[in-house]
């Protein structure tokens, strides 16, 4: 438990009809009294624990608004430390005012994040439970909501807990058939061992290979159209904006500088980058970006599906070739070929393109043929653990995918070293998969980690 | 009690650690366990009301989320109806996802101002109760919430209920008067009905009279600078800055398109207007403004406060003649000459100013002299009722203070008719001031009004 006692306006900024002040730590409840008094004129404890109770807030000199109490008895809460939520009036000002109060009375401004963070600490959710906190706070797709949703009610910690358990089931077998060696149980010969540690290390895999599925549903699909001018960029855009597009927070800076426009297919975000001329609708300036620009967005790292549009209209030139060669070149990224203008005549042979960079989909901006089917298809390019994503048994995250692969290479070297009849050394490898599973979920995590992920958060979470 | 059930996220829209969904009407409870399910697994009627329940929020797909739920039993409950609060996760996304849950359910999305309107319609609160709810919300200065919060508690509601308490007793004395003219009892002669009439109609002039202080705490004070070139306008300005600056709202649009500039003196809001050029700090362009600009500014309905530049270190000349003259044609606004530049030697004939605009104070923007003399002035201009206003007992919007002048004149014309002994038509003119007062607070008043008021509000309250 820390000391100290923190707060923090945890609704958003702006102006709406309530706010809540949170308070967390030892004392929550004294410190809220000398802001607070019920209309009953009772002290704060002669109402039981989670009952919202009516009162003015007040500082120093005069009553500032008056709104709900509620108090929550450590270990009963988010935290799991003593916590306070007053809701108040959801003025800028007013909110400003009253959470100045609490502070004048020896509350600390949070950090960003503080409060999971203390939960994280205080043993009340997973380091993984507490990432998926954070992404449903930037969730933008309605399926990124559902996982997250999903991952703070703990489905992937679960499966991460089913594997540590595996492992040191393994460890102990394996220190009892160096220990007894003359006992031959059944479940502790070698061919046994070595079938269990597979098998861990396939259910590991298979949590990796979820990955780009959890990516893509958490996060959105970072995605670049590329195309010779006049290949029909601009209509092909629109179609895709006709889509329903992703919610775009009203959050100052969110909307206006970045060049990024999201639509949202099947409740995953699409995110265009780069679009600040499609943005401005202006046809002429998608049209300018030539084969240039084209290869340098198709190289960018950050980059995840590429949508290469070829004219069915007109005959495979030059430009469309040089598009073709940078294509061959990519590794790591989802290539779907879009042949546009299917409404005109076709001249273009797509045999030949499909053949480098795999089956493409005719479509026409303008009668918007063909575009549910491509939607489908990049749909399907990312999401290949559908049934894992209904469970939340996916991973979303890089930290996550880094530790796990991690493991399995332990577990490879562990497996190994038993085969190579060194079990001792076989069971100090499983120790060190235990602790970098561990990692993912628990407490054993580096304190350098756990900055990392929490100073992501913003102030009052 | 209206039928539908409404529901409204009532936390400010952005991105957060919570949001707060509201839903209330009959059989709010019942709907919202449609899309939340306790932890626990029991009903949400097993447990008592007001009591924070944890649980899951789902849609008709999957989980959403998880937070907690209140619920309130009318009448105890801010509408007076039947009422659930959710607290989610505070992310754009899944805010908007937990709200269309339960408007999927059958809730209505609620109106702007609605659950205060039904506050109001069921009697929990009165009209000026109301209006301090949407003062509240949008006070910007430090004095403003203080106020609006004691609006809040009833402050007005009651002072006004006194007044109508008066007059309506006023109405039996007359009536008594009248019936029983033979039996002279003492209170009802008269001399101590026209005594009380008097009485009554002071307490009303009074309340008119803090309408100046009420208006300036609650809304701030309109205030425009005035002056020829190079009167040092810009360095004035910069001087009055340093102030503390009242707080600035990031809801997108308030602050990047509105010209204004706020500064907060001892609590309370001027409201600097036309300062696009001042806002950009460019000296040139502050004294650009001449005298043409000056008397569109001093003319202009909007304005509360004058503040006319002259430079101490130059003589009068044509131009601060000009602005005299025009400030001499202004009525009903606070005129306060600043005489600038004090830090030089002193040519300018100061008498002449003030003769005709009233008292002025010298300062200098480059060492800050007199500003705080001055600062002292426009308080003094504008919070004359300064122990009304720490007690509540102001008007502050024009709404009231036209009710309470037709009262006066109500009074006034039940006085004549008393004095010249009409009785009974008094009597009649008094039943008219009960019914304009209560106009003020109470249901009597017109759906119009009513509608005025309540769509001023944000949606969510």
């Amino acid at each position: 438990m820390l000391s100290d006692i923190i707060a923090a306006v945890s609704t958003p900024r702006g102006q709406g009809g309530i706010a809540v002040i949170r308070i967390s730590g030892s004392g929550a409840v004294d410190l809220a009294e000398k802001v607070f008094s019920a209309k009953s004129g009772k002290p704060l404890k002669s109402y039981p624990e989670r009952y919202a109770v009516y009162g003015d807030i007040y500082d120093e000199k005069s009553n500032i608004d008056s709104g709900m109490l509620t108090y929550f008895v450590a270990p009963r809460s988010f935290t799991g430390e003593d916590m306070v939520e007053i809701s108040c009036h959801g003025g800028y000002t007013v909110t400003s005012m009253v959470l100045s109060a609490v502070l004048e009375k020896g509350a600390r401004l949070a950090e960003a994040g503080e409060f999971t963070r203390r939960a994280f600490i205080n043993n009340k959710i997973s380091l993984t439970e507490a990432e998926a906190i954070g992404d449903l706070l930037t969730a933008e797709g309605e399926r990124a909501v559902r996982l997250s949703a999903r991952h703070v009610g703990g489905a992937l910690s679960e499966k991460l807990e089913e594997i540590t358990d595996e492992i040191i089931s393994l460890i102990s077998s394996l220190y009892a058939s160096i220990d007894y060696p003359e006992e031959d149980l059944e479940d502790m010969d070698d061919t046994t061992l070595l079938d269990k540690i597979n098998e861990t290390r396939s259910k590991c895999s298979s949590l990796i290979a979820t990955y780009k599925s959890g990516h893509a549903v958490a996060h959105g699909i970072n995605t670049v159209i590329v195309g010779k001018p006049n290949v029909g960029k601009s209509s092909f855009f629109n179609s895709l904006l006709s889509a329903k597009k992703a919610i775009v927070t009203d959050i100052p800076g969110t909307t206006r500088d970045v060049l990024e426009q999201n639509v949202e297919i099947d409740g995953v975000v699409l995110r265009l980058f780069d679009t600040a001329g499609i943005r401005k609708d202006t046809s002429d300036e998608i049209e300018k970006m030539g084969v240039d620009i084209a290869k340098e967005k198709i190289s960018d790292a950050s980059t995840e599906l590429i949508l290469p549009l070829f004219d069915l209209s007109r005959p495979l030139d030059d430009s469309d070739r040089e598009i073709v060669e940078e294509l061959k070149k990519v590794e790591g990224k989802v290539i779907i070929p879009v042949f546009t203008k299917s409404d005109l005549d076709s001249v273009l042979d797509r045999a030949l393109i499909e053949e480098v960079l795999g089956k493409g989909h005719a479509v026409s901006g303008k009668t918007g043929e063909g575009m549910d089917t491509l939607k489908k298809a990049v749909i399907e390019g990312f999401i290949t653990s559908e049934n894992a994503v209904e469970r939340g048994e996916v991973i979303t995250n890089v930290r996550q995918l880094t530790s796990l692969k991690k493991t399995v290479e332990t577990l490879d070297e562990s497996e190994r070293l038993v085969r190579d009849g060194m079990k001792d050394m076989g069971a100090i490898e499983l120790e060190r998969a235990v602790n970098i599973v561990g990692e993912i979920d628990s407490r054993t995590v580096a304190e350098k980690v756990v900055n990392e992920i929490f100073s992501k958060f913003c102030v009052g979470k």
